[in-house]
């Protein structure tokens, strides 16, 4: 396939990059006025400036870009699209005021959404969340993570990483499975915490490396969460079974979570919201991705993480949605991108390179995917014709997408 | 035309409300399991249950809303959509901490617009201007207010009124065009603030009354634009030309601007994010509409107006976009509604009324738009099927809209 007619082809990676940091976040290597090739296999063959335009091979398809520009698609590396239900109740329940526990007791929060998910048959399951998967890729998505942390028990974390593998089948988006067990204590271990984590590291971990369902492992390490202690124990239990952790992290409190990830080499510890010098100084002299989650500050009005202050001292900073029922319930990696800009302060270049070869590099695909090279996966979001890269965040409701393209073919 | 299977009809007016005011604004009177049929003048004609269901005439077009929900079309009463050109390097500028100084001297601000507005055909201004009147009413706007005051030159001024006229006539959305000569004081009256004020209300007023292009006048009435007393003199001299204000007010400063609109009688006073006990009251003891902007506290980073605070003390609050290219870059009118559930506490029911009815009535025009009633045009949102009205302003970046229908045309 060939796409011609492209104002500016922008996320280009000439260099090999599996992440950007720091300084080198406000880099966008790009060509104006270009042309790119698709290989029969999905990947990108070449590109080139206008003048060198090929001949489209016979019965090659042909897509006129028309003068939009061309970027790598999102790498959204943090999500819970696998759920059940909707939550739009709490979400009025919220602004009446309710407190948490008012709002359980109305059927809101982790718990009941684990309840609901275990009333769930599989197949249902797989149907709502495909339906979400299939509306974040139409919106820019090329690699989504999602996790588990619904079920809380061992055969509805089974399930839901079952469906996670069935919607990586089904699209062609690359997923990435996160076992999220201890997303809070399942209600058979409510007072017993400590039973709940030795029930995860003894039976859960084993059990879902053995199916080989999930890449990763993750915990909510925080106040009225997961101690730091369970969590290490919980990453080095995952570690022998080659799942290398992210971390949810430092959302509510200084809770050490992100201390904790970088000491376990963790691939991203993720939100961020309450992060000062001393986490900021470890995150910029490892290689674990700060990953923030602006819909979620948006949506429930917390503090925006301070993406500003870790990318100027030297971190890897990814932006991903979060989607999940309660505190994000948007998985538009557009929006995401422009919360960068409005509410975080990144340039629209650090923000794209955020939410693409950061993301990728979040998941550990950053050599295959989220920037664009010879030989990477052809995920690319081909836009309306545009003056330049900004108007995207900065209109931030307005159409955007003329062609999405995954694995080197249009969805 | 006949819509069936709406799973639920929202936004009826049995009583034939002109408005909803205070507590009011939390009843939206509906039909579950409904349909509704239109007149071929474009008015809603009748509607009623399932189990009435009419036989549809011959020939006459029927749309399935296959469990959808039926809803007013927005009516978005405060835009300045009529404009020349981007302002998105002004956006990247202020990411980089430029002050109001520099940016207007890398070509931003309200003066600069009207230089890109002069130098603009009023063609070229059209067909800019038209395709985002078209995007807005492709995103559930049904009426539309649209404003001058990017001329700031008599005949800058018509050419942007002019503009509006043709948008009016291009799409079937019904528009209200407000001239806003005080916008900010025009380049040739620089350190003249009293002569510009009068060439206003000398030559400006007449002329836009004789041309009969304004419905209305507005006046930024805050710190550093417009004092009261001028501003009192602009709406005084425009009342004898049958013009009615809608102002520009507490955006910056307690400007004093809501009181003196309050006292003209104005149709509404706009902004609002600075008011207190004393503002509200004038507000709850009046018919002016107050008019909140929430788009632009949200791109801004400003305090969000005191909706919730207005709403319970008895005022009519309305929501509109603001749409503009320096503060608000964005007309989508579900998103302004996602804003005042998610950032002003409003639930989805009177956030609703507040981008409905009482944006209708903030131009005029509720007694035939913003709601649902036999004899009133046929603007309506048919969504996707979905279980709640809520989901819309929660999931707040989904796709959502199944059928648009302006003046009973689908659209």
């Amino acid at each position: 396939m060939l796409i011609k007619n492209i104002s500016l082809l922008a996320g280009l990676n000439p260099d090999g990059k599996t992440r950007r940091r720091g300084s080198e976040m406000s880099e966008l290597p790009s060509l104006a006025d270009a042309w790119l090739r698709i290989a029969p296999d999905g990947t990108v063959d070449s590109y080139g400036q206008a003048d060198t335009l090929p001949a489209a091979a016979e019965a090659e398809e042909t897509i006129d870009a028309a003068g939009g520009i061309v970027i790598p698609a999102f790498c959204d590396s943090h999500s819970h699209i696998v759920y059940a239900g909707s939550r739009h109740g709490e979400f009025v329940d919220k602004i009446h005021g309710l407190s948490y526990e008012q709002i359980a007791a109305n059927g809101g929060g982790i718990l009941n959404s684990a309840d609901r998910l275990h009333q769930t048959s599989e197949d249902e399951l797989f149907a709502q969340s495909l339906e979400r998967a299939r509306e974040v890729m139409l919106k820019g998505t090329g690699c989504l993570e999602i996790k588990s942390g619904y079920g809380l028990t061992l055969p509805d974390e089974l399930k839901m990483l079952r469906v996670i593998a069935r919607i990586a089948e089904a699209l062609p988006v690359t997923v990435r499975a996160t076992f999220l067990g201890a997303h809070a204590v399942g209600r058979a271990y409510a007072g017993r915490q400590a039973d709940y984590v030795r029930h995860i590291i003894d039976d859960m971990l084993p059990a879902v490396a053995a199916e080989g369902l999930a890449d990763f492992v993750d915990v909510f390490c925080d106040r009225g969460f997961f101690t730091t202690e369970e969590t290490e124990r919980i990453m080095e239990a995952a570690a022998t079974l080659g799942l290398r952790p992210k971390i949810h992290a430092n959302e509510l409190d200084f809770s050490g979570g992100v201390q904790a990830g970088v000491r376990h080499k963790a691939l991203s510890v993720d939100h961020l919201e309450r992060i000062g010098d001393e986490e900021i100084a470890a995150l910029s002299d490892s290689d674990t991705v700060a990953t923030m989650l602006p819909g979620a500050s948006f949506f429930l009005g917390m503090p925006y993480a301070p993406a500003r202050r870790a990318l100027d001292a030297g971190a890897t900073v990814a932006l991903a949605s979060d989607y999940n029922p309660g505190s994000s319930p948007s998985g538009d990696m557009r929006m995401v991108w422009a919360l960068g800009c409005i509410k975080m302060k990144l340039t629209p270049e650090e923000a794209l390179n955020a939410v693409t070869i950061n993301g990728a590099a979040a998941m550990d695909l950053s050599r295959s995917h989220g920037s664009i090279a010879p030989g990477m996966s052809a995920d690319l979001i081909i836009t309306r014709p545009m003056d330049s890269l900004a108007v995207i965040p900065y209109q931030y409701t307005s159409p955007w997408i003329s062609h999405m393209i995954v694995g080197g073919r249009q969805v």
